[in-house]
């Protein structure tokens, strides 16, 4: 509770006025008074035409929500002020039918929150009012449109009136009229369909609509604290990590119309093109309207400039209101220089004067923040850091990926996790075998799954993008998928596998392999049919914001990949290297894979080596193609990681055929299987284990790549291999193997002749790793932190079975965010900070990563920057992002 | 490495004297002399008869095993050196015919260790002294006896010839003699057979049996230090927490006869008895006899005193060589006292004079270790804190279990782990409701599984031991017999289930039910049929020392208990509250799972309810019971802890059966259980992830807590249950818990009127908790550490899978002991100490405590003293021995 509240009993100031009488707050108050009342405030205080009202800060929402919905004890009394100083600004006053005082209420959090209550406008009208209305405007038409608005409004927001009861009679009410518009019917039958709106709400709500303004006041104001509460506000909340403790202010302010005659006018304006980054006034206008009208798209809005005119359109605000347009392009350059950022507007104006209603950093797409960034740093109007730190990282991938068209029809079957950016469009296949079949025969096609293991990589590799049942934003299909660039939508829970019809059920749609589906790995939705989609192109101010984030920063950005293709994507990219190559990937090809069977089948150490030696030319070739790509930079190379029972078949059909391959009989097979089977894989038989207890299959993975190095050396750049072994958590197994590797490289550069140079390290991803990682240290020559699996083992969740309970935990706020996602500082943080401390302290010149998922993370790289990492790795298309998101911690970091 | 070693090219003393001229060491260099070279040291030291020689320190071993089997350079120079000195004081020469220097040369490690190169005698003997000795004792037989027994020796241990040729050869030359002792064989029968034990060097080992004593005695010297790496010692040290790097010394020593003649004697004794503790002397000894033919069992030896001689016995030492048995009783009183403690002695006479050939401290059953420690105390010789020292806590497991009849014949089938202590003997049984079916007919039953998992509680309280194929010391089945006080051996791998048949094989033995077998649970052995059984009595010693720890020990000790058995059985055992309570396992009864699987099947919260509410009056009563045994003690209850599935059927039948008792349909529930079903359980929606969840589940048993309590409290005592919310990372999931708690004491205390005292606290038992304890203790009023959890999420080891890889990482001394036995210090303990830091900077008088298997293990309830925990937790049978552990660890954190 802030230090305000707290004080609430001697003199709080729970409400803030803004007006030419007087301004209180600014735009650095945005935490107090939400971001649209900060900027009321702001306009207010720079001297812009702003009309007068105040704001209900967000502490007030907080104490409403934390005590039963009651409101502090002084608000009633200063809410009266503050209409007061409206009533003596504006000479209007509350109930007063000669010159009624209305309003509009407006929610307004800190940041901008869809699903809320949004607005009441033409509060304070009721029977007496209205007709004063009429009357001092000589405009019964305009007086009841706006009463008929606000009882609509009012008993639909405040009093949960459905809507449509009102819209069905307005319908009515112009077909009897014989007339096409809203703006056909006279005063009289607005006067008439106010009475039959009254009806309604008393029908309804089994109540009067409130004639006393300080009853709709009061109940306007509750609805929107209420709304704050609501189920679409905390999903919002949830999906933009948006705490609920930040509340929502209420904004009151004295309405002003654009709907009084054809010298008013109501519109929004961008100061510059939100959509392609343009340094053009960009806007729409409606004249003779309020401001609903022109996003409800009831009547066609009209563009701001004569430029922006089409043909057939009707003349520009340009043209129609040349004075009031100069001005309003005065104080659109005016607001662009005093926030220093392109700003979206809404105007009014009334018997043609410009009243400015809202300012607010205007929404934009990562196209244009990316052009705006460097052109308004190229104009001086931001420095360069504060162009690097504009662009959102995380956005950057929609300009790497294909999306669908955005003017598509789209008919969405279902909803998963946006677990892969892009949007891909195919037949739809089950297996991932039949994937790389129909592939190869030239379909695109879209592999649908329960989930995906690693014996699906081929099909993954084939698909154009992936569709899981089950699996969270970081399981192996995310993952894969997200190295591979494939699109992907995980966890789409809706799934049914038929296995006997081979057929998926989307509650009653029925799909077979064949039929056609998109799905959107940046939103997570999936559509029925083909959804057209579009190519990316890089555009130049993308190189100059990559070369900016380049100069900037001073971690180094690397890849995880163990293909050539995505080693070529991540060079390309700006990869400096790669960070993480699981070699496991490579065992999954079908002449390997029974290689690799025949090794976990094999009784003792010579039948594994037999088996080993078959693998062995095939790794060697792998490794020498990344060191070939990877010309010059440093390749770090996992030892094998998963536990043996993942290269194993499922069905007693398969594991037959390779009892046969390996020569056992089916029983040794099965007993074998049985054997390998684990309950927790995750804590099982895997990493270093495996080469604590197999040495041979750490020694053949060593020489494949020691034989890789030397050959590649011998004709071009010397790769410095960094040989990393997996889940240690004690000095003693990173040494048992580091004597095998080095046993290794002596032999081959004893039988080439070649020197090379290399590291053996580990990958810090358990807990005791961190704790204990002066002893780590004293063996490894480099950390890499696998933050996955220590998000795992620290926080004791399995990211297989997270889904169960996971978004609970994120709407509860246990987690501020998903700790897959994005880490988990005060936990797995305080970890890696350990770590990197007893890393440091046992040796000094300790080559730090990190090569979990939060290596493309932009708030994790932050976190990386603080506790001083010297690189991060990430999947090739998160290359860009993380280069810049290291940029911005950098500037950060600095400040 | 140690000073004296990196400082060998200058000088190191390799070798240390003692005898008669001078002894260099004394029984404090145990770590660099052995336990057996620095008591013959102390021996000489203190004015003994011990025949002279040297001790080769365990530094030359070390060196030896790290130098590719090198000597270090000074060595043979001092061992030179060192046989001149005996050959002064003895007057005998190496290879000199005339009078021939012979030595014994044994191995003598830090601590006793089986299975290693023990003995070699009668070192120096060639054709030329063998012949000289005969001359020189005027007794053939006397010398080549002694040289075909060296040769025998030296050829199994040093040369590796089959111990079996050379026993065929005296056979065949008896038979040929016809005789049927060895004495009856006369010197020349004797000089033969030792040229036929030659040949047989010459054909086995492919060279002949070496002349040089120099040569002899460095072959043997060799042989003791090889020994230290070869496989049985290996699996020893393994077994019994010695790290390889102690290494072994060698003691060379002038041989001294007891077999020269009838005035020659050799005999093993004690100084009280090590069977019972009696303060009598205890031993046996042989006249005319080396001390091999004592323990060999070739010869029935007598004992020492007249007191111990049965009728048709011979004639004890006391009355055959009463003037030398005076003097050794004598020398039994110093080395006691000197030692203070029961010595194990052994001894030569030669021709009338007495010679001390070892002491050590003796071996002794846990009865005798209570009974000796307790007289000690009281007769002044050792304090009580000594005492207390003095027994093993391990041991006393020993005195609550029944223990198989020494006496009885015993068949072997198989070998598992000593899992939990004590006998059980009776007929097989493959499933639990066998176990219970036949235990209610009235049959003892052993239950044999694959593994056991929580449904089959029922029928591991019905068996009087249980028999597993998997698992380890800390398998489902180890602690859940543990805390049932029944015997068990788990993970015995031979076993082989045979579904189809109904049958169990270990290798050809076919077993079926109701075949009797028998199991040690203190042993891990399985034998065939019945084995008699002795049944535990409690001493008097027993009581006292359980006394004495109790008023030296700071902590308390709670216990692991949620049946009224349980509960009984750890109060009767000293057990001063319930330190962990784990409710689970008050659900798998009959009727309770058919509610708690209706519960699960439910599709919303108030179907959840209704399930809930049914088990509402059985969880209240499950609680009074408690409470009202536990009167006046402090009670943790755990909050439901397993993942749902643990609580749904593995098969389609039964499935179905709680889909009908659940009224849903099959589909329905096989769906559910799919749904369940998770990858990683350990890590997947558990702990208070279901009280996050389902508040319902966590509502329901606050409310039969606080029920329960308040009606025993009506009546009596007033219990304080301590209310654990298990797997908590976050205080925040504590905060939800707690509130949920909260709501249902108050509304119960409203409700009956009744004013109780409960804590919430937490299970710290996840990496992050610990690191964020600070957070959590902000919400918990107590901590108690779940050390088994956070052993396998800190170390990344699935207790369930470790079977695959753990003993080679104890072999390899990766990690020193079994971390889930004892705690890993430097990696969960350390956990364990930022928890504790961290609880106690937010919350200075925060109770902290210990639930986990370690809270039984003497070593790690040290570990919990020095990091100054209130209390330990265990199961009831090991509440004797935490007591005293926890005594001994005050007692040694004082020093």
């Amino acid at each position: 509770m802030t230090e305000n509240t707290t004080a609430g009993s001697t003199g709080t100031a729970w409400v803030y006025n803004f007006g030419a009488s007087g301004t209180e707050g600014d735009s650095s108050m945005r935490n107090l008074l939400g971001g649209k009342g900060a900027n009321l405030a702001e306009m207010s205080g720079i001297g812009l035409p702003v009309p007068p009202g105040f704001t209900i800060t967000t502490e007030v929402c907080t104490y409403f929500n934390d005590n039963g919905r009651e409101y502090p004890a002084e608000l009633e009394a200063q809410v009266k002020d503050s209409i007061s100083r409206i009533e003596a600004e504006t000479g209007a006053h509350f109930a007063d039918p000669a010159n009624p005082l209305l309003v509009s209420v407006r929610s307004g959090a800190r940041a901008s929150m869809p699903g809320m209550m949004d607005t009441v406008l033409n509060l304070g009208l009721n029977d007496e009012t209205a007709a004063g209305l009429a009357a001092r405007a000589d405009d019964a038409r305009f007086a009841y449109d706006s009463y008929r608005r606000f009882i609509q409004m009012y008993a639909d927001v405040v009093m949960g009136v459905d809507h449509g009861l009102f819209e069905d009679a307005l319908e009515t009410m112009k077909l009897n009229r014989g007339v096409f518009d809203d703006t056909g019917l006279e005063g009289d039958d607005l006067k008439t369909l106010v009475e039959e709106f009254k009806t309604i709400v008393q029908d309804e709500a089994e109540t009067d609509f409130p004639q006393d303004p300080w009853v709709q006041l009061w109940g306007a104001v509750g609805a929107v604290f209420n709304s704050w509460m609501n189920a679409r506000a905390i999903t919002y909340r949830r999906l933009n990590s948006i705490p609920a403790s930040w509340g929502t202010a209420v904004n009151v302010q004295a309405m002003v119309f654009g709907n009084m005659g054809t010298d008013c006018a109501t519109g929004v304006a961008f100061t510059r093109n939100p959509s392609t980054g343009e340094n053009s006034f960009y806007g729409e206008f409606l004249i003779n309207a309020q401001g609903e009208d022109v996003v409800a798209g009831i009547r066609t809005p009209l563009p701001l400039t004569r430029a922006a005119r089409q043909d057939g359109d009707g003349e520009s605000m340009e043209e129609a209101m040349p004075d009031v347009f100069a001005q309003l392009d005065v104080v659109r350059r005016q607001l662009e220089k005093h926030y220093a950022d392109m700003q979206d507007l809404e105007f009014t104006v009334q018997q043609n004067k410009l009243y400015m209603l809202q300012t607010r950093s205007g929404k934009r797409t990562a196209e244009a923040a990316l052009r705006m960034s460097v052109e308004m740093a190229e104009e001086g109007l931001i420095s360069q850091d504060e162009a690097l730190l504009r662009v959102d990282p995380n956005a950057l991938d929609q300009l790497l990926h294909p999306t669908l068209d955005p003017t598509a029809e789209k008919d969405v079957l279902t909803r998963g996790l946006p677990a892969s950016p892009g949007a891909a469009c195919g037949q739809i296949v089950l297996s991932a075998d039949k994937a790389e079949e129909l592939s190869g025969a030239g379909h695109q096609v879209i592999l649908v799954r329960l989930e995906t293991s690693p014996e699906d990589i081929h099909g993954m590799h084939a698909a154009a993008g992936i569709l899981t049942a089950r699996g969270g934003m970081t399981s192996h299909a995310a993952v894969v998928a997200r190295g591979m660039g494939r699109a992907c939508v995980s966890g789409a829970g809706e799934l049914r596998f038929d296995e006997v019809s081979g057929t998926v059920f989307i509650h009653e749609t029925q799909l077979s392999e064949g039929d056609i589906i998109t799905i959107d790995g940046s939103s997570g939705e999936v559509y029925r049919g083909a959804v057209a989609t579009v190519q990316p192109r890089m555009s130049k101010a993308f190189s100059t914001i990559m070369e900016w984030a380049d100069e900037r920063r001073r971690m180094a950005v690397r890849t995880n990949a163990e293909t050539p293709v995505d080693a070529r994507t991540a060079v390309g990219f700006g990869a400096e290297g790669i960070g993480l190559c699981r070699t496991e990937h490579m065992f999954f090809d079908q002449d390997r894979i029974i290689a690799m069977r025949r090794m976990i089948m094999a009784a003792d150490t010579e039948g594994r080596e037999a088996a080993l030696a078959k693998l062995l030319p095939m790794q060697r070739q792998d490794f020498e193609e990344l060191f070939s790509i990877m010309a010059g930079l440093p390749v770090t190379i996992r030892l094998l990681d998963p536990p043996l029972h993942e290269f194993l078949p499922h069905s007693a059909d398969e594991l037959a055929d390779v009892a046969e391959a390996a020569g056992v009989s089916n029983e040794t097979a099965r007993q074998r299987a049985l054997k390998l089977a684990e309950s927790n894989p995750m804590l099982g038989h895997r990493g270093c284990r495996l080469a604590v207890t197999y040495p041979e299959i750490c020694r053949m993975q060593a020489r494949a790549i020691f034989e890789a190095a030397c050959a590649v050396a011998a004709t071009g750049a010397a790769p410095v291999p960094e040989i990393m072994v997996p889940l240690a958590a004690t000095g003693k197994e990173i040494a048992l193997c580091k004597a095998v590797i080095d046993e290794e490289a002596e032999a081959v550069m004893a039988t080439t002749g070649q020197q090379l140079s290399y590291l053996v390290g580990t990958m810090v991803e358990l807990p005791r790793a961190a704790i204990c990682a002066g002893d780590l240290a004293a063996e490894a020559e480099f950390f890499s932190f696998g933050t996955n699996d220590l998000t795992q083992t620290a926080l004791g969740i399995s990211r297989d079975d997270a889904g169960a309970f996971l978004h609970y935990y994120i709407d509860a706020e246990i987690y501020a965010k998903d700790p897959f996602v994005s880490i988990d500082r005060d936990g797995v943080g305080a970890l890696v900070k350990i770590g990197v401390e007893g890393g440091r302290s046992q040796r000094p010149d300790i080559k730090l990563g990190v090569c979990g998922e939060h290596g493309g993370d932009p708030d994790s790289i932050s976190f990386f920057e603080e506790v001083g990492l010297d690189y991060v790795s990430c999947s090739p298309y998160r290359v860009p992002a993380a280069r810049l998101a290291a940029a911005q911690a950098a500037i950060r970091g600095q400040d």
